[in-house]
């Protein structure tokens, strides 16, 4: 039974700082989405919204006009914005507390930990609420130094990196694995940010509050505990940022943690600039396989699009132009599904086929 | 005037895990080093026994035999073992405790922090002393995003990378910023680790202890603070690990928040597997190169060895065989000193000619 909860995302739905919001709105294992807090798009549907296709997740203008209409408060209040400033403004901060009074366990993904904030423990403390920083590192004593263990990993691995931060690889990684679920084929799924985990990924861990030293062992040891504990057939890791981005390394950590066997690679042909840094631009396709694959020692065997400021026929003549360039099976997942990226995983791993389940095994036997 | 200090480094003083005594031995701004306790050399000459030259830093069996010899209670205890361990064991904090005991500040280079522990915090309450825990990061609330100004800089930024850790990065970097002053040259050294930040750097970050987030951005702040505080004419970076680790991302995160305008590699001929991590081979050195110029962007200008397990004959055809296969100046600087790496500076940056101390600086320009 899910938790019922309200995401808070006022004015950044759909946008690249709503992205926990817009992740939740799609695909959420762990909470009950009851509807979402952003007065600019009040009274639509949130799938509707985002992709075009209903999906029940009302918008509300506010805390009151949720639960006015839902007729009762739900259980969690879920901050769903996730700015580059390092912290909230007071009336950000105000927003919050009065989600408290109104009786809502807070679900915190951002850097800046409530539980820490005196303000805010005193609020829960009145209010009789609790506190969730889903961000928040483990301690010390149960982190983990990389082993090197990963080297015993049968089982293939495959890492969805980017171009940019906020590009749609969780999203990429999430409809596959669901695909290939499908398909018959016991998946996993590696989360390596808030969104993934509030999504209620089983593995995983919020790379970007970790330091150098623990983030490889850290994803090591998610995949390890999935790969121990399910045996799956393939193991999808999301990646973080891109391993070109003048700012962030989770990407780093992430490949030599997971040492991945292929790499899906997604990309937002219309983005110039990086996303919080207008002065940098963005990598070309080119430079960044060059760059993963010279890191990784892996090959990238896919091209996923991110399609934000194309039209549909932009979106089919750049997947034509890729695949004829790259020479790699190019798709937008939220267009068109994850086939192509089935298929390839089939042509790069055929173990995978022995994996299918057992009501098409027979045919494919044949 | 600096403050006087003893270095434990018990069983490990020349060794890996030995490496932040092996530093201050040979190199310390803010610390009178009085002497090393490593019991396994007492009564050597820590200068000697490292490098073959008498530095008249004595090396001790323990506390006790240091204080009666010295005649006196050095203010300071630096722990100077690094090991890959997370944690003391009760040995190791019994004798930080008797140290504590005697009526010295303990300095702590370690992830581990002693300001966090109860019972280190009682005893130092007991005795009246102080801890510093030198790799403890700043608060979130005084750390540093990435912004970009880095870009800004147009002084030549040269990173010291390595193909492993406890290489001797630090060392060639810290003797190179000394070479280059000896001609004049306002050299900015700044460090990324432990040692560097006891040596006594002005400008520098323990890393490997910040989150993905931070970590660029305070690499950038401190090379920013150093340029708009005292104007170098050079800025040398210590580099960690290696960026083709296995286990630590530190080496991303220097060159993003750096963008080295040129690599100096360290590499150690004779290692074959990586420290601490037995079963990992160590790269090869045409790979680091491939990996650190397509992930900077900028050119590997000269390799510098670790001469660990090599004889001096050994260490003199590996120059020439490296200076013969990459085309690259390659030297030793503890054996030759780094005439070759200020040679090839001032070839590659001209402007450093003129930045040349004026005594010499006629000369050169007739």
């Amino acid at each position: 039974m899910k938790a019922n909860a309200l995401v808070y995302s006022e004015n950044e739905l759909g946008k690249i700082d709503g992205k926990v919001a817009n992740g939740l709105v799609r695909y959420s294992e762990k909470y009950q989405i009851d509807g979402i807090i952003d007065s600019t798009k009040a009274g639509l549907d949130a799938g509707e919204y985002l992709d075009g296709t209903k999906n029940g997740v009302q918008i509300y203008s506010g805390v009151d006009d949720a639960i006015e209409n839902l007729g009762y408060v739900p259980e969690y209040f879920i901050y769903g914005i996730a700015p580059l400033a390092s912290f909230l403004d007071k009336k950000q901060r105000a927003i919050i507390f009065y989600a408290m009074k109104k009786g809502m366990n807070i679900v915190n993904g951002l850097p800046e930990f409530f539980t820490e904030d005196e303000e805010f423990m005193k609020k829960a403390g009145e209010y009789g609420v609790q506190i969730y920083d889903i961000r928040k590192a483990p301690q010390r004593k149960d982190l983990h130094n990389f082993s090197g263990r990963i080297n015993e990993v049968d089982t293939p691995v495959i890492a969805v990196l980017g171009t940019d931060c906020a590009v749609g690889k969780r999203t990429t990684a999430v409809n596959l694995v669901a695909a290939l679920k499908q398909q018959g084929i016991n998946a996993a799924f590696i989360a390596t940010g808030q969104t993934g985990l509030l999504q209620g990924s089983k593995y995983g861990i919020a790379i970007d509050v970790l330091s150098s030293g623990f983030a490889t062992g850290e994803v090591e040891n998610a995949i390890m505990q999935s790969y121990e504990n399910d045996h799956p057939d393939i193991i999808v890791v999301e990646g973080q940022g891109a391993l070109s981005h003048p700012a962030f390394t989770s990407s780093s950590a992430i490949v030599r943690g997971a040492m991945p066997d292929a790499i899906i690679l997604q990309h937002p042909p219309r983005r110039i600039k990086h996303c919080d840094y207008p002065d940098i631009p963005m990598p070309t396709l080119e430079s960044e396989i060059e760059l993963i694959e010279t890191f990784s020692k892996s090959n990238v065997i896919a091209i996923t699009l991110n399609h934000e400021d194309m039209t549909d026929d932009e979106v089919e003549n750049t997947i034509v132009e890729y695949e004829y360039k790259y020479e790699l099976p190019t798709t937008d997942v939220l267009k068109y599904g994850c086939a192509k990226l089935v298929e390839k995983l089939f042509e790069v791993f055929p173990e995978l086929l022995k994996s299918r389940s057992v009501i098409w095994q027979p045919q494919e036997l044949k």
